[in-house]
């Protein structure tokens, strides 16, 4: 188990590995061959930044039964596409559209894509996997309900917080996921609980499209969404990897 | 009116500009501060690639009357999200999925944004623009029935030919564009029929969320589409621009 961050430090845009309360700058690529530089930083004393800036951004729709309501489940991962514009850091801020009406946060695994691949089977697709982080996908509920398609619903600016940091070797299902709101718990799963699982959904989606390194994929969100207001504190944090935090503000 | 490609020589990528027979390789940011090396090469020994390697790639649905059938115009425009990793150049190949059912084809202006932008007026939208090229909107019509989103029914490889390159300073409202399949004519328009202008469909999208340099939108597909086939060639064109000419085949 690696824990791989991407933080700002003295101007510098870099990639470390996380170790207590350092991080050990590293060379090269992160999903690949690199190395540390030697140097090594407070963790204190970095800004983190969303840890990986992704290839392309794949989601899941209604993946847990819990978030199903009335619906039947889909009998295929119901797939979508967030735009990599839409994409923040820990302790960045969630905007709310001022046109958009309700928005709510969901609270996600996401999976980063180590290597690039193409029609994998379930038994082969985590070897494509790199690691694990937390994501809020955040949705606009009156877009997603009327518009065409969800390419604002789900992809306006700030509606894709990931981090704190990617954590290799996890079971991706054997987390503990919970989304808190000001506090107060609003979401809360076993990732055991996912209808399609990580491997499925990586080898679903392979299928049909190249998965390529630095891909990520939101796997999608238990229970009941919380709506947003401004001034909230949202977290989603998985046990193995750590809290997002993110503050919340009106445009 | 500047001819902007990107191509293959010599086991090299690099950009250039076109006139008459010849390629100028250029040395710099393609959309912004470049130089031309030089060299001089033949059009004719040159691979032409799809003329970017796109940021984000915006589509519009539903944006000819001619294309809307029984079905109302949209209010606003009806955007989605192609992924990057459907993008293939002039010549390449459209792959028709095993398990997709219906392909069709979809000719398309495609606009290209050149500088990062946010929230802009229509005024303005088109200082934005970079230039113009040709697209193949390939849909697949059982997916984009059945599946929740479009992910796969637009995106999937292959399904996003581009090219021949990118031409500048051309009137979005003022082209011709025409889809041949195997030198028959399937779809033809006037870019001046578009119900949402480029300019309209840029200030729009830019409202939820930035649109970077190196995006591209697909404006729109006229009239009726056609049905791929193996064996196929499809050809779009467009009046100052060229044409986009992809064969087609099966799985």
């Amino acid at each position: 188990m690696t824990v791989y961050a991407r933080f700002r430090h003295d101007g510098q845009v870099a990639c470390g590995i996380v170790e207590g309360d350092s991080v050990y700058p590293i060379l090269g690529d992160m999903l690949g061959t690199h190395e540390r530089t030697g140097a090594r930083l407070a963790l204190a004393d970095v800004k983190l930044l969303a840890p990986i800036v992704p290839t392309k951004v794949h989601a899941v729709a209604l993946n847990y039964r819990s978030h199903l309501g009335e619906r039947p489940p889909l009998t295929v991962p119901g797939m979508f596409l967030k735009p990599g514009s839409c994409i923040v850091g820990p302790d960045d801020a969630i905007v709310l559209p001022a046109d958009a009406g309700r928005v709510d946060y969901e609270g996600e695994l996401v999976a980063v894509i180590g290597r690039t691949c193409r029609k994998v089977s379930v038994a082969e697709a985590l070897d494509y996997v790199f690691g694990y982080t937390c994501g809020n996908d955040v949705s606009a509920r009156d877009w997603q309900r009327e518009d065409r398609q969800w390419w604002r619903a789900k992809g306006a600016d700030t509606f894709g917080p990931i981090g704190p940091w990617i954590v290799t070797g996890l079971d991706p299902a054997a987390l503990h996921l919970v989304t808190r709101v000001n506090g107060e718990v609003k979401q809360e799963t076993g990732t055991d609980l996912l209808i399609f699982s990580v491997a499925q959904v990586v080898s679903f989606a392979s299928q049909a499209m190249t998965l390529e390194a630095g891909d990520i994929i939101f796997t999608g969100t238990p229970g009941t969404t919380a709506t947003a207001r401004d001034g909230d504190v949202c977290e989603v944090e998985v046990s193995g990897i750590g809290v997002l935090r993110n503050p919340v503000r009106a445009e």
